[in-house]
């Protein structure tokens, strides 16, 4: 048990506003009793109870649905009691005062988490799905985290750390047999072993380097010489269910700005105050800043004017499609349709149409590349923090091979050693509680 | 049973944004077969469940807590469903969308709050509590509504209506034997009677009317001629504790900038715009508008400049505080006292102070008064509709009075009628379904 853990936490754990329903959120050894306080009635584990509540004066406060989740089968793994109380902001600060002054400590951001990991309830990687879930905006990301909740990375996890375990305990075995060498086929045997646990984490750490844009938003540029209708096509995407994007509370405004929702899928413009302010990009700065826009974006829309031959810029265009095809997926867009076919491209099959009349045929082709994005049955890492942990035991993996090659068994069982702890490090860090109250109070008050 | 409810109602009853919890409320016939198709699994009654949730395409959308209320054991009086979802807006919206899907119809605007009334589990007096509670922007109105909630009002309307219609059920006897004249001491037993009913219900609108600030905001006007430091103290009072007020979303930029909470009061400042625009109001514009201050106000703060004997411009103020001093709390404050107290006035008991220095002793004495207005056991009508309600009643009872002395009793059961609908109407109106609508259409989402 930890120290910190023994006293009684309380907070709104609804978002701050207007609405029909708040819940007051209690945590700790004290829960039952201070609830029994504000209800002065007793209260059913599990059982969702109606109950008048009443402040420290013996007036009613509010009417609410109380419910009792009996320690260890709740959120924190302590004692919880949630009040449902009518909405707004003065009766749910009420009920949250009442309980303050029966003994409750208002919680830190993220504190109810932070119990329910340090109580095994859930995982650290559960405790980032839970923090990132509540900030998502899109379908997309809400999704993959859903899964993460679900366990579905610490499983992954689990099993990439037992095939490290037991490649360890063979090698331990060996080590003390030592003075001969590692028999042969023992040596392959860990050796391909190894290259599979390498491959599969490479993978893994591909596919979410792919797809970040899941949680944060798949990055296009739009190049294309000036004069094509850029701008245009900008800001017709940006009006696209602009409205729903704009909706989320505490969203920057820039990124309200550049991003856009389709369908499941949440889309941010790359480097879009250059397009704006410069619209010749290609003439005065050459094809670098293209170039750099092409290598920051997951998808790039290449636009030419179809009322007009090609020219030397658009060429210029194409080469660095044709340099960038293998790599990402280009869109190539014949805009000012509505004026007449004046350009051929070869080799290169466009979608026609007037960034003036409708960019619905553009919309769909978007669609269909951000759902096979989405569609993964592939492990994900959702953060940072995960991603540099698997990199770091990829590390550490590669750095076992030589000492296995070479018989070194004590070196190779510490580079093991050092990627299990990276891989482990995902869900259960052996780290100082300095870096746990960092992760933790990066949450949302409540959480 | 009414058409209008076969069909089931969906809405995310939380308010919007980002929090660490979402609910998402689903009310109707079909509420409990459309909540196990989104969890796939039984739902006990009242038992909070932990349920994995999923949309129609069987992915996972969110672990949540569901809890079914089954009919009439619910708000609504139906089988209703809660989803605890995760917060922030995409998993609620998700969660939402898939109840949708399953034949769920997006609720209207206070729709759960009307079937709740349709179905009898609640009355209208009781509704408007609940729509008023979401907007509550200080304590007493949460307290007062809360008491309303807990039906109050609605046992003081039928104890009212019972008297009458004891009443009217005497009269009717005596129609019929009618001819003769009503007996002399049944008909001073019954004038009795309605003057007793009377006095109450002119109590009870009175001091609703003098408490309408425990809903609304007490209303504060600041009088005192030029340069006793009017503005300096508004912006020293607007300051105090300004940063709750502006807490609460929605309200209008206007309303922000001219209350304060003190203690669990909300104080609104009357006419502020022409304290701080015509600082000589006294001058130039006369007593009237210091008149139409204090008359629009509960409380009336009057300043005068202590370093200064009294001049005929002060005499002017001394004298609307003779004239409304038993109608309104007036507060006589004595500034800049700092520099000395060089004015005398007779008979009243001022607060001397320095706005620039301190304001605490002005806060207390605002606070003592309105702790008297908040400390009250009296009903309480919280809306015009009640006021009209038993102001129509009160009339009608008048009206009655005449018909009963001339022993016209037909035309007297016609009032006493009239007074027993009108004040029947604050629980149970007999009116058309779209004053319903109206009423219920002004309910936030998800009521």
């Amino acid at each position: 048990m930890n120290l910190e853990k023994t006293d009684t936490i309380a907070a709104i754990a609804t978002a701050h506003g207007v609405g029909s329903i708040a819940i007051v959120r209690l945590s700790g050894p004290e829960a039952l009793a201070i609830a029994q306080k504000i209800t002065k009635k007793a209260l059913k584990p599990r059982f969702a109870h109606l109950r008048t509540l009443y402040n420290h004066q013996n007036e009613i406060i509010d009417q609410a649905i109380v419910i009792y989740f009996k320690a260890p089968h709740s959120f924190t793994g302590e004692d919880v009691v949630e009040f449902q109380c009518h909405g707004g902001i003065i009766v749910a600060d009420m009920v949250l005062r009442t309980l303050l002054y029966h003994g409750a400590r208002l919680a830190e951001p993220g504190e109810f988490s932070k119990r329910a990991f340090l109580n095994g309830k859930i995982d650290l990687s559960e405790a980032e799905a839970i923090a990132k879930i509540i900030e998502a905006k899109s379908e997309d990301a809400a999704k993959i985290l859903a899964r993460q909740l679900k366990g579905e990375l610490a499983s992954f996890v689990e099993e990439v750390r037992e095939q490290l375990i037991r490649i360890l305990a063979y090698v331990e075995v060996n080590i003390d047999y030592a003075e001969e060498d590692l028999p042969v086929d023992l040596q392959e045997q860990m050796q391909n072993q190894l290259e599979t646990i390498s491959k599969n984490l490479a993978k893994t750490l591909e596919s979410s380097k792919r797809r970040e844009g899941l949680i944060e938003g798949f990055k296009v540029a739009i190049i294309g010489k000036p004069n094509t209708g850029k701008s245009s096509l900008l800001n017709a995407l940006l009006n696209y269910e602009r409205a729903i994007v704009s909706d989320i509370a505490g969203t920057t405004r820039d990124t309200i700005e550049e991003s856009v929702r389709i369908g499941s899928h949440l889309v941010r413009f790359v480097d879009t105050a250059g397009i704006r302010e410069a619209q010749d990009t290609i003439e005065r700065i050459g094809v670098e800043r293209s170039i750099k826009a092409i290598e920051e974006s997951d998808i790039v829309i290449a636009m030419f004017d179809a009322s007009r031959p090609l020219e030397s810029e658009d060429q210029k265009i194409i080469d660095l499609i044709q340099r960038y095809k293998n790599e990402k997926d280009i869109i190539v867009v014949l805009n000012k349709i509505d004026l007449g076919k004046e350009i051929t491209i070869e080799d290169i099959e466009p979608i026609e149409l007037s960034v003036k009349q409708d960019i619905s045929p553009l919309i769909k082709k978007l669609q269909t590349i951000l759902d096979s994005y989405a569609n993964t049955e592939e492990i994900l890492l959702v953060s940072r923090r995960q991603i540099d942990a698997v990199t770091k035991a990829l590390e550490a993996i590669d750095a076992a091979k030589i000492p296995l090659e070479m018989g070194e068994l004590e070196i190779f069982a510490f580079h093991i050693n050092e990627a299990i702890a990276a891989i482990g490090s995902i869900t259960r860090p052996m780290e100082s509680s300095e870096l746990l109250d960092k992760m933790f109070g990066e949450f949302c008050l409540g959480k």
